[in-house]
């Protein structure tokens, strides 16, 4: 996708020295920066100190990390300590296991003097494979965008979306938007209403930056409003993304999802979560009884992060002090409110038939 | 209720010259100042700048403005200007006029003598039956609470409220608060999760205030956690507030109400809406369609006010400087998804012939 006209991913490799490049995501949208890595300590800090996050774009640059600690020592304990290290960065990021283990099985059996080329190769392929991947998803998504576009003809297509999933939390494209990525590109006017997605604020942050600097035209709302404009006839459908999705179709996704899938239940608006199938897991049945939630910190609702008049970055404290705080970071939308998946082999129904019949060959 | 163990209404006047104080609540929860209203102007200036609101104090500061503008001039000409001045502040609200119209009708065949006294004496009246009302619609929520402390004996009973519908939005007492401060002066074990009611944040800023300054446990939640909390059975009731309510039992109150409707309604979790008489418009039968939802300014999205790290005061920026906002005030709960009203006469259905037989006669 583009910021400032220019086509970006949000990881790459600088051809001449093997340094990897990142897009600083923890100051947008205030500021755009790119960031280099240069080691495998790089790679662990900006996994660590979210400079990246999104499950996919964690696990590629965790792959990068191997590649960068391959080339300065490619020895059989740097890689054993290197997997340590960046595992330990976000221990509970699936994707994040996922790209260590690919590395590991690839380069452990590889001559040392190998190993170096071939953690950069794998490294691209994992990042090609996310593109691809999400690619599928916009296109797959597309057609139902397209076909509420033949319902209303020259009508603008209203879609409401939650937190960020974007091309900013995987490689390119992301999964959420990438349906509407395609369906601008194409040519389909759409509008997105952009929840702000307290606490950490990822959509007023992350989405409406990088649905604006595509071009894409939108409009953040609080939390609050969705149900509202929902019952007022002004969102055609919701796009959102998932963290986790049971073998039976309940999501596990961004605190507040169940909320806008009970909107869009009552008001008849098509609720579809965009899937990639790393995010579906066979061994889940019940969503609410078997996926725990993640707690975070009471700082992430009582602080937040802003401009200033004079242009800084400041942090300033929105609480009483003596209030407590639950910050659950996810929700669970049972399966009876998703229209439907939205996943790279397709758009299929969120029931275990309809996935074991797409997934479990 | 208190602050700092102190008993405070939010408006009294002070004996010895008819000064009038007020809470100023533009800089809570961050400081606790008292400001004084020592002439008509001093009135209408806290209700335009908010440091009043909520429509039964703001009711209750027009009334005193009017003594205030009497005590200086007590001619029909100003009586006049005074109430337009006043009015002019926040032309929408309802209780304004109400308290102007029946100042107007109490002075305007007094001698200009005898109207400073008398303007004084309505002012106090309004502010007394305003207390009375909301004490008594907290006894009647009691009822509600005891009732459910009864089914979970020795266990505390948890209460979600959205918004400021506490006794910083009256007199004193509140209305959905009220009864939460009956049951824990009762000695009811309670707990209240606390809705931070973006974007205004009037629950993390002027509720938990005053719940944690009158003792009452609670727990801010962003927005989005509300129905995730109700999915695992850790609340057993809701009780908001409410700005109009048709005879049909349609509840129009602060944004996102719906939402915390939707998901009480899927978990079996008692939705009380707390309905002072005022908020009760019988001219109305279907919220959704009749009720014009003010649409408020871009800046309370997109910028938020806190304390930086040396404790001042400072409103930063939280938005893409190109990204659009809409900003709904309010939304509409269909009376479908409201157990019950609660009113100064009782608790009721929310249903035409229920609300017919209660204010009707």
């Amino acid at each position: 996708m583009k910021i400032n006209g220019t086509y970006y991913r949000t990881i790459w490799c600088e051809e001449d020295q093997g340094h990897v490049s990142i897009i600083d995501q923890t100051r947008l949208p205030f500021a755009f920066k790119i960031a280099t890595l240069t080691c495998l300590e790089d790679a662990r800090d900006a996994i660590r100190d979210m400079l990246v996050r999104g499950a996919p774009l964690v696990g590629a640059t965790a792959a990068y990390g191997m590649a960068l600690a391959m080339r300065d020592d490619p020895s059989h304990e740097h890689l054993e300590l290197a997997a340590d290290l960046l595992f330990a960065a976000r221990p509970t990021a699936v994707n994040l296991a996922w790209a260590l283990e690919r590395q590991k099985s690839a380069l452990v059996n590889a001559e040392p003097a190998e190993r170096s080329a071939l953690a950069y190769q794998v490294a691209a392929e994992i990042c090609d494979e996310d593109v691809a991947l999400c690619e599928s998803i916009g296109e797959h998504g597309l057609t139902l965008i397209e076909a509420m576009a033949e319902r209303k003809p020259g009508e603008t297509i209203h879609i409401l979306t939650h937190c960020n999933a974007g091309w900013l939390a995987t490689v390119d494209w992301g999964t959420a938007l990438s349906p509407i990525y395609k369906a601008f590109d194409t040519g389909i006017p759409v509008h997105v209403w952009v929840d702000e997605t307290r606490p950490r604020n990822q959509g007023a942050y992350l989405s409406a930056y990088e649905l604006g600097q595509h071009g894409v035209p939108h409009t953040v709302i609080v939390d609050n409003v969705g149900g509202h404009l929902m019952q007022h006839g002004l969102v055609d459908m919701c796009l959102v993304g998932t963290d986790r999705t049971t073998r039976t179709g309940d999501v596990c996704n961004k605190i507040g999802t169940y909320l806008k899938a009970l909107a869009a239940h009552d008001n008849q608006v098509p609720f579809y979560v965009c899937a990639p199938s790393p995010s579906i897991d066979l061994t889940l049945a019940d969503g609410l009884r078997e996926i725990p939630i993640e707690q975070r910190a009471r700082e992430e609702v009582s602080h937040i992060t802003g401009l200033d008049a004079q242009g800084n970055l400041t942090h300033v404290e929105i609480l009483p002090t003596h209030s407590g705080v639950r910050n659950d970071a996810f929700d669970v939308t049972p399966s009876r409110y998703v229209t439907a998946l939205v996943t790279e082999k397709g758009v299929i129904e969120a029931n275990e038939a309809a996935i074991q019949a797409a997934f479990m060959e």
